[in-house]
């Protein structure tokens, strides 16, 4: 038995192992797809501490390195059921069960995507999926976003800060977010703001050079950008767990920031919880606190 | 007037920098004593993602280059006074007033001191303030551990995992933190306690080789160690902003994971606010977090 089972191997979970193992805490990380979650996908990290510019692949492979050097064990797999059992938790993947005294949920989440034809391969070429990551990259630009609640108001008026000109571009006739963004993104006057309209196609043949709409009256208009950012949503992955936790209406976990559940012995760190800001480095302070608190929990349990 | 002013630069202080400037804000970063606050004490530094091992001074020194290169103002001074007059923050120093949209505290805490000859000098020769930062160093070796409160209890609990033997060593006749890490403590072999004894000196020429403590009866003992773990409390100084945020009994600022405090475009991060795990990586997702909150509040300001 492991002391400790870190479902999920992106900054968050990796960072829950790094602070498990220097607790002298055994740590079996479980991963069903790449190293790095979410952050892989991000050609330039610059907002980092410490570190200037990294590729989001070499700084999950440094920490990767890191747990490892510390003497993680990792299998890979795909977390199908997580069972209590006294205090002995049973995860199974889709390749074998393991225990541990303790689990920590760093199961992530996924953009909500286009489903169009291309984005798989504009993703880092043209289509992003954060402007806090790289807004920066656009500076003295024409980029065009898409999304109408708080996450889409918000990238807005930071890409306003460095873009020449922000396209927002909205399904409905309204944002659904605070007013005071919303307010706050009228008073721009480097963005523009197209309602009722439907991204409908991805234009570029090696990296993305415009975006197609669809107006409600079947018209259709092209944009030419090098830019898209998409905030159209996350989807979190949590249903297997809501026997163990409660979810919230998105599907989040429900937790604060002490990382707990309601199940004794299980904690939740990073984007799959419910929280404000899901950013790389308040990922990485999450797995710290629960990184630490699995630890002490272990020690208690004895 | 700048858009933000930040207050203390260490790891949290910076971190809240780097993400303001990301975010296309202007950031004016006061600080009175020495760049890094208490990591830059920390001569080895081992659990920060991505950071096989870097001496706490350095790890400071690079995010300050990093965010002196994103264009941060930094002004030496002590903070004395904070005002809101409308919108507008006033930050008085012992040099200087400086005025921003908001502002972020990132004041930090500091270690409540032995007061004991040669303390100032044994830091980091034998003297640490955090068993998860140092403990790992003293692996198979005999340290003392003075404190009775919880930081203390786990502490004692993680050292176990590493040193040959913890000797916990406590003023009173009982330990005033949680049961169960009582319990944990009393239950593991490589953990003796002393009770009702008071460190009265520090033994050792260059580095710490031996702490002496004092008995109820007057009697002395010296116990023979390179390491001694000092966890009896931290001491934050948030008095002077006590008339614009709630202040908790510890003298902590009273703040969730939001950053928020009562005072609209007043934020907080770090150790200076309540909350359970005060690391090195949560203080920088705090800093992410307040850094990203108050550049949305003042693009709604405008």
């Amino acid at each position: 038995m492991t002391d400790i089972i870190v479902i999920g191997a992106g900054a968050s979970g990796m960072t829950a192992a790094l602070y498990a193992l220097r607790n002298g805490k055994s740590v079996l990380l479980i991963e069903g797809n790449g190293i790095g979650g979410q952050i892989a996908q991000s050609p330039r990290v610059e907002n980092f501490p410490t570190i200037t510019k990294i590729s989001g692949n070499e700084l999950a492979d440094k920490l990767f390195e890191q747990i490892s050097a510390k003497g993680v064990q990792f299998e890979f797999g795909t977390v199908q059921n997580i069972q209590k059992k006294g205090d002995t938790f049973e995860v199974t993947t889709d390749f074998d069960t393991y225990t541990a005294k303790s689990v920590i949920i760093a199961a992530g989440v996924q953009h909500r995507k286009l489903h169009l034809p291309k984005e798989e391969q504009f993703i880092g070429h043209g289509i992003s999926y954060c402007a806090l990551c790289d807004g920066a990259f656009y500076k003295g630009e024409e980029v065009v976003l898409i999304g109408d609640g708080n996450t889409a108001l918000q990238y807005a008026l930071l890409l306003a800060n460095d873009c020449k000109k922000v396209h927002v571009v909205i399904m409905f006739d309204t944002f659904f977010g605070d007013q005071a963004l919303v307010d706050a993104l009228e008073k721009t006057p480097n963005i523009t703001v197209t309602k009722q309209s439907k991204l409908i196609a991805l234009e570029g043949e090696d990296s993305l050079t415009g975006v197609t709409f669809e107006k409600q009256n079947g018209e259709t208009f092209t944009i030419k950008t090098n830019g898209l950012f998409v905030a159209i949503g996350q989807v979190p992955k949590n249903e297997i767990f809501a026997h163990l936790v409660d979810l919230s209406k998105e599907g989040y976990i429900v937790a604060d920031e002490t990382c707990e559940t309601k199940t004794k012995g299980l904690f939740v760190c990073g984007d799959c919880r419910t929280k404000q800001v899901r950013q790389l480095t308040t990922a990485c302070g999450d797995g710290a606190i629960a990184g630490t608190k699995a630890s002490t929990y272990c020690s208690t349990l004895q």
